[in-house]
């Protein structure tokens, strides 16, 4: 059995949306990032974007670039970010855009799969993996790659390894379990930026690939980017993204670079600023803090539940010594005779994922973090109750 | 062979770029719908769009809706703008949108495709068909599907043919050619509306796909929809989006929707109007008109050439009688000894699509009649040195 056999993950009506009432559905299964709308409400219009009608008609953005859809100032405020923050070395690799990171992960497989193998390639990841590997890899049969489970079970030579570190979901530090010279790795970076984890130095992989979507909140604007050392690896990326959707929104991109933008003005320009606090990394850092914080007290009242621990580590982009505060909580249910913690958790109307979707024991659940105040705080209150 | 073996189709340093000199390279090979950046400038303030910073953070647009990532206000205006023009059934239809309609296109394929099937179901459309179609089909070489060619030489019971109608490239009414009971359709629709071709009534297919790129040129806002009248498949259209890109940027459904909505403000609300010519079909339609009188005298002019010839129909939305003015020329070369069109005239420094791309021979190559003024004068120019 691939995991491809297991249920669907599956939109619901209480998904994004705010619980009405004490005792409404709380829906935690997605990592749904509306936690930055108050930050992006504080900002006001620096970060606003206005198109003309007239502008980007047509489907090139750069001819000069090997990435022909990819806007100049997407590009220019992607590398510049990376280098204030310092989590990935950005300069001298090649950058390519992506409909979210999900795109450019298909994008990677194809780029690193030959394309006239007698056998599909073997795309794998340790357990926990995100949940979206597996059917991602494998909803349209596909003879180039296929998705073969636990990298630590597997064996054989010709392999891509994903690795997500910090890993959703259970937010750890990862590195590549197997190291074989003909094995080749994809790097989902998508967590590893200030507000979630201490920056130890900058990552320098053959691919990463970073989405807008966790670092700013901006899920609906589904933009993505993959820094890669090869060429030809992106170019063949490149090649997937044309034969898949003719190249990235432009609006999209515009948009977001005004995004990165203003989250780089609020370290390097002051003199730019209205107000006084728009530093987002800090707003993620506090709000991330105090919600894991509260949880872990949630938790311990419950008597039910254990969390992952994480050790301090300096951040040398903060220069504090802090914990991670992970996009989601990885919780494990030690209740005896309790085997499913999302089935328990769904009889008190909360929605999480169960363990089962990232290849583990359903004891676990993902919950997510990242949500608006008033359905995290709704969460707290009715795990307090469960005891 | 299948037509994937064919040359790739390649992006170039002229592509999406005004010729700089009189004897500049002229490329006409993509269907670049940059002639439309006139009339959107002409529009003013009435179609730009402003997108505050914290709005559409969510992955979710409606989650009422089974296409949860469908902004409700382009849907709205999708519909007000078939109704208007009369050109498809939209009411009681499904829609889905999509990344471009090259996405919608991979998406009805997955819907179409039995997912437990021993052989991969057979895709084919009749020839001259739209070049990309082979390779979109295959390039991951699917288990679902696979390209199969010409369907007018296709023998068999089950197969998803795909009917594009105004066709790419040779503009010509298309219906499906197979008539199996266990067939599915594709409509590809993108070219029917009334700037291209008399309106005769209102398309009534399975799954009729559409794009903003060539009805208001906004090719870089890469946004398509589908009217789809099976609920199962509209879901499994769906569901492909969800695998494929977690949806549709919202930035373009929001700026999509202020497009169409300006489009049809023009026809329906002349109070909201600062100038007097906001009819953007009227705008197309006198436009191509021109060039295709321009081309069909320097095609005459230089004996080497020669067009499609289209007869004079009544357009139910305008009310006159008028011949197509197809996006594209499909040129075919008479002079004998030349046996590659294109080739002919990339010695002359004009780049076009060869035959071959849409299963045809060589001496056939596709031109764009939907570029620039600059570029199109140029090309007009140069043809006529050609004799």
């Amino acid at each position: 059995m691939t995991s491809t056999a297991q249920q669907e993950i599956s939109v619901s009506s209480s998904s994004g949306t705010r619980p009405v009432s004490k005792d409404a559905i709380i829906n935690l299964d997605h990592g749904d990032p509306t936690m930055f709308e108050s930050f992006w409400m504080g900002v006001g219009e620096a970060a606003d974007i206005t198109i003309p009608s007239w502008r980007t008609l047509s489907y090139f953005s750069d001819v000069t670039n090997f990435c022909w859809f990819l806007q100049p100032e997407f590009a220019h405020e992607a590398r510049r970010l990376h280098s204030l923050v310092g989590n990935a070395v950005a300069d001298d690799r090649f950058l390519v855009i992506g409909t979210g990171s999900t795109q450019l992960f298909q994008a990677a497989l194809f780029a690193l799969s030959p394309s006239d193998a007698p056998e599909p390639m073997s795309v794998v990841s340790a357990v926990p993996y995100y949940s979206s590997f597996p059917r991602i890899t494998d909803y349209l049969r596909s003879g180039l790659y296929r998705w073969r489970g636990d990298a630590s079970k597997f064996e054989g030579d010709a392999y891509i390894e994903v690795v997500c570190s910090p890993n959703n979901p259970d937010g750890s530090i990862r590195e590549a379990v197997l190291k074989s010279g003909n094995g080749k790795t994809i790097h989902d970076l998508a967590y590893y930026w200030p507000q979630y984890i201490p920056i130890t130095g900058a990552a320098n992989h053959d691919i990463m690939l970073f989405t807008v979507s966790k670092l700013s909140g901006h899920a609906g604007t589904r933009l993505g980017w993959a820094l890669v050392k090869d060429v030809e690896v992106a170019k063949k990326m490149v090649k997937f993204i044309e034969l898949n959707t003719i190249g990235v929104s432009k609006d999209s991109q515009l948009r977001a670079a005004i995004i990165l933008k203003a989250i780089s003005d609020g370290y390097e320009r002051p003199d730019l600023q209205t107000k006084p606090d728009l530093k987002m990394f800090e707003f993620g850092r506090r709000l991330l803090s105090m919600r894991w914080q509260k949880l872990r007290e949630a938790v311990k009242a419950s008597g039910i539940f254990t969390l992952p621990h994480f050790e301090s580590v300096h951040c040398k982009f903060t220069g504090e010594t802090t914990e991670a505060c992970p996009a989601f909580a990885w919780l494990k249910c030690e209740r005896e005779g309790t085997q499913d913690c999302a089935d328990l958790l769904k009889k008190h109307k909360i929605l999480v994922r169960s363990g089962g979707h990232f290849g583990v024991e359903s004891n676990y659940a993902r919950v997510s973090m990242v949500d608006r105040d008033e359905t995290f705080d709704l969460f707290i209150e009715r795990l307090m109750s469960l005891r």
